[in-house]
């Protein structure tokens, strides 16, 4: 299917002159497939985004999370307009900066504090770092292949790194608590911090939810031992429950990390903590020219509390959910078989026995012509924009789709 | 002088209850004067701030710096409404994202491409991994006491930090060729970067600007040596020349990073680099939720060109040189002998024989009441809002404050 893409590939063109690589990071066009997606956005407005060439797509990856309640949402538009006319960055905070601390604590059983800053990775990076102030020791431990932002003792490519980088990280398999504590029991000196995604949405894996046990297995282990429970809830938070995707699986941490969603596309992270490490928090430097800026806080306020206040949680399950049947069943039409994974909010598919996941590539490069935009590699996202039309015309292309790639088999 | 700073003391204390510190960072309270300093803002306008209590401020730090035109600058906030209506972030970038990288490589003399994040962290961190990409090196010289942001290898304060986050590490005093070199000589294995701000801005210090022929020789033992230069101009970039700050100072770097006054605001930092870094960009991953969101970037093009179609520079240069040269005179009246560092559009002063800058402390206590913010240990910023009667009032007010120092002598 022709699909105009030409404005796409004109700016990509320019960009590739400017910008080392065009396009970095998790929007590199080699994630995608070339000559089916488009690489620039023109705009956007709930559920539905317009590339450059005026393509309109059902918008399945909500800008990789943070769209949780759809692109320019009136509820947050507004609110960022009545910060504007006061301002948006001084010397110190607004008074927003507390509201948002006090709702954010009200929100959270655990938590009794929070900080604010701009990336996921300032807040994971920042959290083990807490975690190493308030035990006096060095070692983090992480899943392998799992996603804790950019720096150097987490960075998923190994470019520019040093070896001293990663000598204080190790690395144990997702969901396996046996593993853990033998790591655990292993280092004399005791662990700093263990940092853990709330379910494994590691990129080019189906998604993994938390085995009955595990969550509650690392909660004991760090009593035991003393060590700090750090949940990474950066791409998930506030898409499963408010209180963070902790609550929604049954496991409380010592602290959370939120970014994604928190806003509805304003940039903010941020990470709330227990009362415990409130002194080791005040001892890790921690700040960015705009970390207290109000209009991101006005309009996290403004999304969570629109979040509260209507069925967005429910809606994104029933919706993904909807989805994931829908797709199984219309793949089983064309005698194919997928697996569906992750909550179904935040949802994955590909097919069954496909190393490297390769059918996804021609399947999505179809739904994105026919305009469903999904990523054939990495978990997508509802928001509580999406409809049922958009659902009914997503299974629409998707049957279209699947019959491309039963005919390429 | 009584000020009225009840609201603000009302939200410290709401803020201390879930917030670790109340306020973290560089906006702690803990570098101001209590019961002087309000520490929390309700909006801004041009050159003046007002704070929660209704008390009104000739603002001289201009939020750290990010504010370069001026509080809600109308052409900013302009290109800003206008992107909003479009969407802000997107699963892929804008036009936006292209032609500010076309901007910024048309502005710099050296640059080839650019990249966006959110922090001076962000871009000075990721540019001391392209050098170590770029070269295969591991080793990182720095200035001893030099700010680029809170990152394990650099942040100001202990707080978490292991030996290792420091191994690849190395200071030298700034301005000191002779010891620069003879650091550099003593690695055998070779320097993958020397960092530098373009003059000396340390907290608790006067400025000092680069002397004769150091920031050239720096320039000059990178070439020999090849070992990237990079410039981080976070915190002065865009006010002393469009073109960066080493163009001001006579030095071309190999990457220069900015922030602050990029967007005047809007949550924007950038790193430019010259061709032959940009295979070694591509290698460092660098990515986050909101780096290519496009209203930050509508607000930086609109910044810079508005600096670029006006006196801005010039004028804040102007404003600065009168301020500081008032101040002088001010001081003489009572006495007082002060010094004035910096380039004048990022000033400062302190009193001269005065470890710990302890006069500073009464002096912008005696200004801050009297609605003149400046800070007493960190370097001042003008915007281009600023009036001739701005500094005319700032005037008046300094001679009452110096005459306050003067008596408590």
């Amino acid at each position: 299917m022709p699909v105009q893409l030409a404005q796409t590939f004109a700016l990509f063109e320019r960009a590739l002159r400017v910008v080392p690589g065009g396009i970095y990071g998790h929007q590199t066009p080699a994630l995608l497939v070339p000559g089916s997606y488009p690489y620039f956005f023109a705009r956007g407005e709930g559920s539905h985004v317009w590339d450059v060439d005026g393509n309109e797509y059902v918008d399945y990856m909500c800008s990789y999370g943070p769209i949780v309640l759809g692109h320019r949402h009136p509820v947050v538009e507004e609110a960022v307009l009545a910060q504007m006319r006061r301002g948006n960055c001084f010397n110190a905070p607004t008074e927003l900066f507390v509201e948002l601390a006090e709702h954010l604590v009200d929100l959270t059983p655990f938590a009794d504090w929070a900080v604010f800053a701009k990336n996921g990775s300032d807040v994971c990076t920042w959290a083990i770092a807490v975690a190493r102030a308030a035990t006096g020791r060095t070692k983090i431990v992480k899943a392998a292949g799992a996603y804790h932002g950019t720096h150097a003792w987490c960075s998923p490519l190994p470019g520019g790194l040093t070896a001293e980088d990663r000598a204080n990280v190790l690395e144990v398999a997702w969901n396996d608590l046996a593993e853990l504590e033998r790591t655990v029991a292993g280092e004399p000196e005791g662990i700093a911090g263990i940092i853990l995604t709330p379910f494994r949405h590691d990129t080019f894996h189906d998604s993994e939810l938390p085995a009955p046990g595990y969550l509650e297995g690392v909660r004991r282990l760090c009593d035991a031992k003393q060590i700090v429970f750090i949940l990474d809830d950066v791409r998930a938070g506030f898409r499963l429950h408010l209180a963070g995707s902790g609550e929604h699986f049954g496991v409380r941490p010592d602290l959370a990390c939120y970014c994604k969603a928190i806003a509805n596309g304003y940039p903010l992270s941020a990470c709330v903590g227990r009362e415990a490490l409130r002194a080791a928090a005040q001892e890790v430097f921690f700040t960015g020219s705009f970390f207290t800026s109000a209009v991101p806080m006005a309009a996290a306020l403004a999304c969570l509390r629109e979040l509260a206040a209507t069925d967005a949680i429910a809606r994104m399950a029933a919706l993904g959910t909807r989805l994931c049947r829908g797709l199984e069943e219309a793949a089983r039409a064309h005698d194919l078989e997928v697996v569906t994974s992750g909550p179904p909010a935040i949802p994955f598919m590909s097919f069954r026995d496909d190393p490297g996941q390769s059918l996804n590539r021609p399947f999505c490069a179809a739904a994105a012509e026919r305009g469903v935009y999904l990523h054939p590699h990495h978990n997508w996202f509802l928001s509580a924009a999406h409809t049922d039309a958009d659902v009914d015309r997503t299974l629409a292309v998707a049957d279209e789709a699947f019959r491309i790639v039963a005919a390429s088999r």
